[in-house]
């Protein structure tokens, strides 16, 4: 047995299975003592990761630290990406697990990094592994907020149909009246209306009340049309309020203490079942052989 | 038959109405196999269309390629205008179609382009043409979206008065608020307040929360004003937020299992009917006859 | 008669009440034909006024009609004046009419445009009198908005309490939050956060989501501290949200079918009274002695 | 007994607690006049002093009147200080005091003060004994605030775990679209864009439709980011108003007339128990011994 690091290859099926199991457990699983910790220091080295990240941007700290910045970085990219080999190898179905959710997640935190290396910029992209904590916020055991997720989620959910309805009008609508606005306000460029493109992108800023004031109408038609815009804005932001409210309300009525357990399936990666859950919900493998 | 297209006017009575069924199959209905493709390539013109029109306000875009929009943009508005004629001939009734929504939007669609010959700016415009694509999404046989789309319109239409009320409300109110500002502000040029309709323009930007900054009060008593506004807005941007909330609640629990299908009137050129409807809900005659 | 004009002292009390209840039919009922006619043009005197006052205040309109506007405004003035003293004379208890709300917005109406004599700037407040259009709305018998705006004052009436515990919440928390970023970011100047009543108006801007952006915290502390204020506005702002969601449904649900006439109550002026009310809800007295 | 103020140590226990007993009822309990008198005159003095530190930070005001504000604040802290000196000794548990909600405000109100001498600044924090102002409050006796400042609360400690849950969710997000933002407008300082916290903070300003504008991208990519934020930000903004609405409804369907009252537990200084009351909720003392 001494040898097997060295020759994994030579490992009869068997040996290899209970080496597999075991990885499995510690990496994907929660409910073991070495899975525990496992995800609880996956947890300190993704906030420590994204910490690094955000530092490194701040001039004033990366003048000063840079070579620390920098070894560190890629030291956890380094240890990111054996973990994520180490998911591919554990996993019985591998191609399952990279093209679930999680999985793309596992994949664009360690991407970014090597990709730094030929487009600098593209590092900052990395600080998208802080999304791997969702998976790793279950070692909490934290029922109540794990069940406010999930009506939260439901609700979303629910409404999906309907906020796909108001999406599209809100793309159409604004379209439009980027356009009118780019021909009332063409002709004066202190506007900021340079392009239609960036009349849409005035006519979001205006519809979600956001309003920074780069771009802005300065014609006395142009601020007539933005009032009449952000009078109507009011009762489009109004919209998905409603669909919510109702949507929250309903979710809430329904049975909403359905106990989720920590259980991962083997085949494919996926976690999030039901208690007493005996086959996985997305392949139908058993789920605890 | 194969002068009949340099001889419409010869046709007899019979062999136009077969013509003038056949033209409206296609161009107004979505269930046959030839009315479906003309919906689809209507669906890819539009969006090539409005990508054209955005693109040529790009000035790098057009720079470049300046004739070719140009030139795409004169041949789609000439096809949709051939499709507008044929339209209003296939349908039996053209009055009530020109004057109907879409009547109304088609026109639209090309009117501006041919004003672009006088008043170049006004080609832009033109983009309002994506809204046709509300006709042609039928195509896709979407009933869920279809049915959210029913009840998002109907709260909106149940909640119309109130909304009137709610709106005139909040117009009185801005020319009150507007003047008031102007009065304070006015010796202040840098403020921006500079006339009551830019006040009323401010009031507008300050109670629906969008806040460009290009106007602002800079006087102690102006400020102290424009608090109190925005902390009233607070409760004035909830009361749609309310009606909307309670409509859409309502218009969930209706039934709104209603079926609707793609038929279309060659009356009036109304679509949206209910299924198994038999005569026209907007003019009254046979739909399938 | 023909002196009585002139000689109104010396008519016997008989004959003066009659000159009073017609005066007072016509200026403050609106059923019957003269009533209607000073109701719609007295509509017209309102809106033409207060087009007159905001057109005075665009510099290039009022260098060209300068002599046009002020004749044309002090014309008004002195009309609603007029009317002002009719409505005293004919109301049997002018001090009520003097101080009920409508009362307080006819005087307010030709108020500022006396003291513009002496101080120029308050003549714009004058455009408050558009607040006089509420009364005047119910010539168009528009039950069905009345009864929405019935819904949506009462909504706010009876969510009062709950608006005026919020609203003073959200005053200790802006003055407490304005004094923080004060001594946060007092040393830089470029912030604009120079005094804390300024930075008290900067957190209501925030709070409210307005943000203009003519005050904004520069340094990395401020920033942080605004990014918390920020995000817990998010739920500050889902309150009178709620609040008011929770109250139109209720009055929705609650009889607002209660129908109202024009009928004004001849002693105080109170009009806005139950169908088949007998005496006035305010004072007493018989409506239609 | 003529010595005791110079002698509280020798006081034998009886009459020392007596002086406590009455010193307590004077400073923490509103139903006796003393202690009526003590809130309204502790009210004023609250009002009086944030004022002054206000003014004081405006230029002009403290350029004129810096001796007289400077006086007035020492006295007045010198005050608060003598009276939280007192509650530590009237209360019996003075621990419990210390570390509950009212008495670290009162702490707080106090110390900046004296940090002042060192860092100037820091005065300024003194506002926050305007949240003083909670406590006091209730002897207005104003019942239907009382019960509606219930509901609210409850409302909020119903929905806190989504609300956890929401906030945890935009906290990630935002740090995710930040880092992106700083990716793409990293190469054009205009934009503001200049270190990863910055951006989140941009994110922040943004999902929460603020807007300053202070921060704003400049590059085609980088605004059709930030559109894409707007609008889902949209649906994100509606979350909280549906979480509120629903508890809101909750809470104001249950019984919400549950009396309270003014006492104050002598032991750890809680105020805020149901009418009929024995025993303090939270240390378990009796109330009125």
């Amino acid at each position: 047995m001494k040898w097997n690091i060295f020759r994994l290859k030579k490992l009869d099926k068997d040996e290899e299975n209970k080496l597999k199991k075991k990885i499995f457990e510690i990496i994907f699983e929660a409910n073991t003592p070495y899975g525990r910790l496992f995800d609880l220091s996956l947890l300190l080295l993704i906030i420590l990761s994204v910490a690094l990240v955000i530092l490194e941007s701040v001039p004033t700290f990366n003048a000063r630290y840079h070579t620390f910045l920098v070894v560190s970085e890629w030291l956890i990219t380094i240890l990111f990406t054996i973990e994520y080999l180490l998911r591919l190898y554990s996993v019985q179905k591998p191609l399952r697990y990279v093209f679930s959710f999680y999985g793309i997640i596992d994949l664009l935190s360690i991407l970014p990094f090597y990709f730094g290396i030929f487009f600098p910029n593209s590092k900052y992209l990395s600080s998208i592994r802080i999304l791997r904590l969702f998976r790793i916020l279950r070692i909490f055991n934290l029922t109540g907020l794990t069940q406010n997720r999930n009506i939260l989620l439901r609700s979303l959910q629910q409404s999906k149909d309907r906020i796909i309805v108001f999406l599209s009008f809100v793309i159409l609508i604004v379209v439009v009246l980027g356009s009118f606005m780019y021909a009332i306000e063409k002709n004066h460029p202190e506007s900021g209306f340079t392009s239609i493109p960036i009349s849409i992108y005035w006519a979001v800023v205006t519809m979600t009340t956001v309003g920074y004031g780069d771009v802005a109408p300065v014609t006395g038609l142009g601020r007539f049309l933005a009032s009449i815009i952000m009078i109507l804005g009011y009762g489009i932001i109004a919209v998905p309020a409603g669909i919510m409210s109702q949507e929250i309300a309903r979710a809430s009525k329904e049975n909403d203490h359905i106990p989720t357990n920590t259980d991962v399936c083997r085949y494919c990666g996926d976690n999030y079942h039901l208690d007493n859950s005996i086959y996985c919900k997305t392949c139908g493998h058993l789920l605890n052989p």
